[in-house]
């Protein structure tokens, strides 16, 4: 079968005699239509991040690269596993939870998988990513998309829910302010979920003109130009004199955690959401006055994946706008990475199409 | 009256014509007993911090500097305003909440006025101080204290109220686990408080050998010198394999938020409770994985000093061993400060008796 494989840093390989993986008892076999381009792929496929070492195998597939990429996929169940209960059937479109965790560690027993001590997903550590023909997984992980939600949405489940799971942290409720940091595809995924969530104040901070339009289309109630506004007086300004409740750092630099900081209101949360490429100055004081609060968001839960496949079948999410582009698996680099990288005002979400 | 004034960095003035203070109804007025000397008292002796310079007075009091010293005392009380309601009677022993806020931003309004927008400190920032023959008070703001509470003891009940503030941030449970970055007067306050809160396992960090003995007596479980031993290995080996739940920060340097964002469990809390000099570098990666939470703790509430008060009343906390010199109003600098910042092999706690 067709598989595009990660061989290390620009060096991405689309073969085509790749073995077709078994379906095991316990997994479905996926036919995937639909994957999208993510930070984290195109992270690795610069500078070897995520991806084990030759001589440092994942500790849960055993893998090293080469790898089959992919982690953000909607596809077709063309096989159930002997042992899988429930109501997955041939045919069933599904979204992928590319998870992958130990099921062993302290983490994983009290059901916090996201946080397992080997975490590690399919598309980036093993057992095959949905850039090929055929991948199987744990049959808990395919979740059935509902008739109106078509499946180039479907591979968007993936991202959104690292979204839901950020906007959980906070506890935002019908009425919350909260401060974005960054429209790219994870900021404006959270927009949507604070939207779902009738969260009344949604400030964003963006300084791609193109991205500003898009974070106004997705539900920005405020869109700040940090080279144009003072970004903590305008928050201010804009939620009673305090700031918002809460703010998520989706930037990753110096300046928009101390922003997002200083902006948010006493006892405030801010959640990271960004991967830090490398330490950045950082005055702690600024949460200091005010008891204001810092937590960190990573992955998702199968919770996370049902909600946002739920929200999409009742219309409370709608990012079919964010798809930019639809490519093909011949040029990924071409049309997905080097847009990503140098067309930054142009794409969202670039999906490849099976 | 005698006050030791503040007249700037290195310039601390013990004058005896300063006029004493009036008891306005809703005060009570308090012949200080005994005074601490306080981290914060000899970082604005070295750098003018919190004390409000000549052109910016503070919000609350209105005064610049000289202001009267001294936010950790102990007194009797002399005299009792005309609208005061409530057991304060004349020749009651009491501590002092020092606390100075607007009572009208949001976060007074909605009881925290600890995170008063102009937060403020008798002692510090105006309304006189404890280092004086008098000093006038809210009278919601001395408590009592138990006749088996001696005063020298009641000087020690506001640092005990950070201490106690900063643990209640966390929600430990008796069997609880913590790690304590620094074993200062904070770090040794706070091992007590988790004590009194019957945690199990409490790891003290700490490099200066005579501190490390007091922390053994105070309660620590363990103790890690991190010239000998790797902070992060051991309290892992120490707590199940996966970290305290809790840590907090007294030492205020990027080695030690660093050792304490790895060191904890997954989904467990760091405490920030030091003031921060200024930027460090700092991996937000390092709070991520394992969805590691930050939260900070600035002062304390009345029902810290409630809490305190009676902790010390029913021998829940011990601070005895804590005070290692008491010295007199003329030799405050000598006796004080210069033994604070040369001898801290020596030094926990300096009480002034006045």
């Amino acid at each position: 079968m067709r598989a595009l494989r990660y061989y290390g840093p620009h060096d991405l390989r689309l073969e085509h005699d790749v073995p077709e993986p078994k379906c095991l008892p316990h997994q479905v076999k996926v036919r995937p239509s639909f994957c999208g381009i993510c930070g984290s792929d195109l992270h690795a496929y610069l500078l070897p991040t995520v991806i084990p070492f030759k001589d440092t195998p994942h500790p849960v597939t055993g893998e090293t690269w080469p790898v089959t990429f992919g982690h953000e996929f909607s596809g077709d169940v063309v096989e159930v596993g002997s042992e899988v209960q429930g109501e997955l059937r041939v045919g069933d479109r599904v979204a992928v939870q590319p998870t992958i965790c130990c099921n062993r560690c302290p983490p994983c027993k009290e059901g916090y998988t996201n946080c397992c001590n080997s975490l590690g997903f399919v598309g980036l550590t093993g057992w095959g990513g949905g850039m090929s023909d055929f991948v199987s997984v744990d049959a808990k992980f395919a979740f059935k998309l509902p008739d109106n939600v078509p499946s180039d949405i479907g591979a968007m489940v993936e991202p959104l829910a690292v979204a839901w799971h950020a906007v959980d942290q906070t506890g935002i409720k019908p009425g919350g302010s909260a401060l974005v940091m960054g429209a790219g595809p994870v900021g404006l995924a959270i927009i949507q979920c604070l939207k779902a969530r009738q969260a009344k104040e949604i400030i964003v901070v963006e300084i791609v003109p193109e991205r500003k339009k898009f974070a106004t289309r997705f539900g920005a109630t405020a869109v700040i130009d940090p080279q144009e506004q003072d970004v903590v007086a305008k928050c201010k300004e804009l939620c009673d004199g305090q700031g918002p409740e809460t703010a998520f750092d989706c930037a990753g630099a110096a300046a928009s955690i101390k922003s997002a900081c200083l902006a948010i209101r006493y006892r405030g949360l801010v959640v990271n959401v960004a991967f830090w490429e490398k330490e950045v100055p950082f005055q702690f004081n600024n949460l200091m006055f005010g008891e204001k609060r810092f937590c960190t968001s990573i992955s998702y839960s199968a919770a996370d994946f049902r909600n946002v496949v739920e929200a999409l079948g009742n219309g409370l999410l709608d990012v079919r706008e964010m798809i930019t582009r639809k490519t093909t698996m011949d040029r990924v680099v071409e049309d997905g990475f080097y847009a990503l990288m140098h067309e930054k005002d142009k794409h969202m979400k670039i999906l490849i199409e099976m």
